[in-house]
């Protein structure tokens, strides 16, 4: 086994653990927290990835969302991977939205970044692979979710592998990193200044060249203190609408960029999952 | 007004506000977490108050035990206070169970401590009454719950206020301080070497000494890492069948002692007070 389990509970009638590995991917020790529900003592059950935002690790979603309920209710394995490689010898920066806790789910080209900063190498091929090898997992039946940093990863990573996930949804995502602050900053640091390098990580730019999902369900809170200036959902509108992509943006009335924000419409999404993924 | 709010979100249709106010029992600034259900909008609400554990502050529950859903559907308020004082000038102890982090819900008469770490007076009476006069809460329908220290907590005051709760229950309380190492480290220090002085907060001592509930709830795992050595639910077995009050102990299978324990079982505590709070 090359998953070793770090700790596990029982959650809710199923198991919530958390396991560690050694990723070739990043060069480190990675976390993933899974809650693998009540069914999952019976064989396989579908997949539901949540990507976590800047600064969260592996923990946030699983402590904080409320999500193990429903997940147990329906049938559907919870992953929560981390948000970057962390531990001895990764290079970091101060600041809070870069480096460590920030890796934005792409795979970096630039010294020193590239050496370990490869979260989409992991998240796309690695991770699943490994689950799939060693997880009563049905992995014809994932489907993808994220906040913040991690909805662009999620509207990302499905739209650059439209065939894996049957549901792609998204809370207060980044909707395009290539116009706003956060991504203005990161990208150019990760991966040069090319701006074409940069297009395979925004969900706007992907559309415009074409990528394509059936549908997509995302939420945002109107009271979200990052919305006019980081997230700019109207990218994501207008970029769906000219593609004809399927988009549901429920704007919530006084809901910031928080967790009690996620807690509030998680189940709502696992509904919305778990009917794609024929629960 | 004497409650200041520090960050407010919408949550499940209500509102989670963090307040802070200066408290005259302890001497510093308190915080404490409050979630107003909808209902709050149109009338006073009835009140759940949850007593956090060791090291724990006023987020923890609000932030982990994933309650606001049932208490949205309920109209009951979520009350969760801070564990200890704490800032400049509070004295303090390196370890984790004792000093700030660990107020063991006393009064402390002993120095350094008894200056600040008046948590009983603090959670009895002045934030009872503060509250009441500035939120819409309606405090002849209180319940009273909390984890570990704090189920300890909650088991102890609802003991000597047995008029004002209607209904009171734990997650994996101390059942005995006098009687487990935390306990017995915490309390000498804090009320001297006395151990008569002692018995006002140990829930099977006050029980011993003629206190009455007319029922008491309370949940535990049986992979709690701290269940043998440090909880002893028998002991409130015990103490409670002397008694004659109902204790209803409820034994999960491969539950440890983590707030994804708290989660599973919470809406059950919910809903069993608020049974008893006539909603």
């Amino acid at each position: 086994m090359s998953l070793a389990t770090v700790s596990e509970t029982r959650c809710f009638g199923g198991r919530q653990v958390t396991f560690k590995h050694d990723s070739r991917s990043t060069g480190t020790a990675m976390r993933v927290a899974v809650f693998l529900p009540p069914q999952a003592e019976r064989g396989p059950v579908p997949a539901f990835w949540f990507l976590a935002g800047l600064t969260c690790t592996e923990d946030n979603f699983a402590q904080k969302a409320g999500a193990q309920r429903v997940a147990a209710d329906l049938g559907l394995a919870l992953i929560a991977p981390d948000t970057s490689p962390r531990g001895d010898g990764v290079p970091d920066d101060e600041a809070y939205d870069f480096g460590v806790g920030a890796g934005f789910y792409l795979d970096a080209t630039e010294a020193p970044w590239s050496a370990n900063f490869r979260m989409r190498a992991y998240i796309e091929d690695e991770l699943p692979a490994l689950l799939a090898a060693e997880l009563p997992l049905d992995m014809d039946r994932q489907g993808l979710s994220g906040h913040s940093m991690g909805g662009h990863g999620a509207l990302t990573i499905g739209l650059r592998n439209p065939g894996r996930f049957r549901a792609v949804s998204a809370f207060a995502p980044i909707a395009s990193p290539m116009n706003c602050p956060w991504g203005e900053k990161a990208l150019p640091r990760y991966l040069g200044p090319d701006r074409a390098a940069w297009r395979a990580y925004d969900a706007c730019a992907l559309i415009a060249d074409g990528a394509r999902l059936p549908e997509i369900l995302v939420e945002q809170g109107t009271a979200d203190p990052f919305l006019a200036q980081q997230l700019k959902p109207e990218l994501l509108e207008d970029a769906c609408r000219e593609a004809g992509i399927g988009l549901t943006l429920n704007r919530r009335d006084g809901y910031d960029h928080s967790y009690f924000f996620i807690a509030s419409f998680i189940a709502d999404h696992l509904r919305w999952h778990s009917a794609r993924l024929g629960l």
